[in-house]
């Protein structure tokens, strides 16, 4: 494989051998102002489907940069099929959750409201761009999708039978993480799943039995000492990723 | 137990029935000024030895606020014995770091300087600030060391025999962390452990030969998408805590 260039973008359109591509304006802006790139220069780009094309800056000015892909550098792999189905918190912690999630392999950011949810709106553009520049900078071939924001209630009812759900009690009553994962007989024909992360108040008593009665729910105990919810959901993706996933 | 207080501080008094305490300036201003704290409020008290007291206001002023200790909440514990041995990165995400390290259980946060670290320097005080920020959050019952900033070399020159090293090496080339954690015979008399994590460019060849020489070490992989040095760190932690720590 050859080297990574130092620039990676998402980028909408098919990528293919020769195809030529106009960047759009925010990333024009980016590359032509901000990066300073030159005729000739190298970039990454990928687009969820295709894998990562190198391509070459065909056309620079402030108002437009064109490219021709040149070179198929990596091929397209099946990422994993997980959820985070996370409360909204507040601004900085969720832009970082969406970061940190990202560069840990989750194929879906899902916010839901919940008894002791604070915040019952969530900017699902914001969220969707600090995926996309993880995404960009942590070599990932894909962008999580961003869900819009739903009750749980909403989100149970409609729950798919035959995605499993990681749930992270705070009441200590689940097994740890690992052993609970690794019960589960999945290694060979892994089920999509999901983690459910709480607000910082927790689950209501009623939010916990709902749950804890769905025939797809494991859970799994994050340990005694109390977790931001941020925090709460980087520790339960890393150890699902190293339990069931591609680690 | 009875109901957690809203406010909870780290002293470095002891802590007794009936004792009578009288806070630092900046302790003091947070409570009289920020919080507006009334005479007769009650909070919580932990020093990192004789576990958590609740303690009632008996003197407030803008320069001075006074407490005397009314009851032991909670016993002091046996903390897990486990460092985090990191390449120092810039503010926001340091701090970060040691916000996050603090909350999933860490003992001691430990700098160190690598071939490619990018800062040599940093604030320890400013690390030690945020850790006991967030153990005053979390409800740990202490606050994790903070050594000076040390050179590789030097650190695996004094090593301690019996202090074990989890090595997340970016090559891949190590087992997944659960299978390299739970190999390893740890859960009857769980040694000391340190987990090391390199600078964004990770470690060089030599470095890495080095580390991996150490009879100490266990060599294990977070995966195939490139980790930012602070979310490897947490992953590990996160990890660690599983397999062979109190979750």
């Amino acid at each position: 494989m050859s080297l990574a260039p130092k620039i990676r973008l998402f980028i909408a359109e098919s990528l293919a051998q020769d195809a030529g591509i106009m960047l759009d304006r925010d990333q024009t802006h980016y590359l032509a102002n901000v990066m300073r790139v030159k005729l000739g220069s190298i970039i990454a780009l990928f687009n969820g489907r295709d894998g990562e094309w190198l391509a070459e800056i065909t056309a620079v000015s402030k108002k437009c940069v064109e490219l021709r892909v040149t070179e198929h550098r990596r091929e397209q792999d099946a990422p994993v099929d997980l959820w985070l189905v996370f409360a909204p918190i507040k601004k900085a912690r969720l832009d970082f959750m969406a970061q940190k999630a990202t560069e840990l392999g989750v194929s879906k950011l899902q916010p839901v409201v919940t008894q002791y949810t604070n915040l019952d709106r969530v900017k699902v553009e914001r969220i969707a761009a600090n995926a996309r520049e993880a995404a960009e900078q942590c070599e990932r071939l894909e962008v999580p999708d961003v869900g819009e924001i739903m009750s749980l209630k909403e989100i149970l009812d409609s729950w798919p039978d035959d995605r499993r759900i990681m749930f992270c009690d705070e009441d200590l009553s689940g097994k740890s993480a690992i052993e609970a994962l690794t019960d589960v007989d999945d290694k060979i024909s892994p089920a999509p799943w999901a983690i459910l992360i709480g607000p910082e108040g927790g689950f209501d008593e009623d939010e916990r039995a709902l749950i804890k009665a769905m025939p797809q729910t494991t859970v799994v105990s994050l340990g005694p000492l109390i977790l931001r919810a941020d925090t709460a959901a980087i520790a339960a993706v890393s150890l699902w990723q190293s339990a069931l996933g591609k680690w």
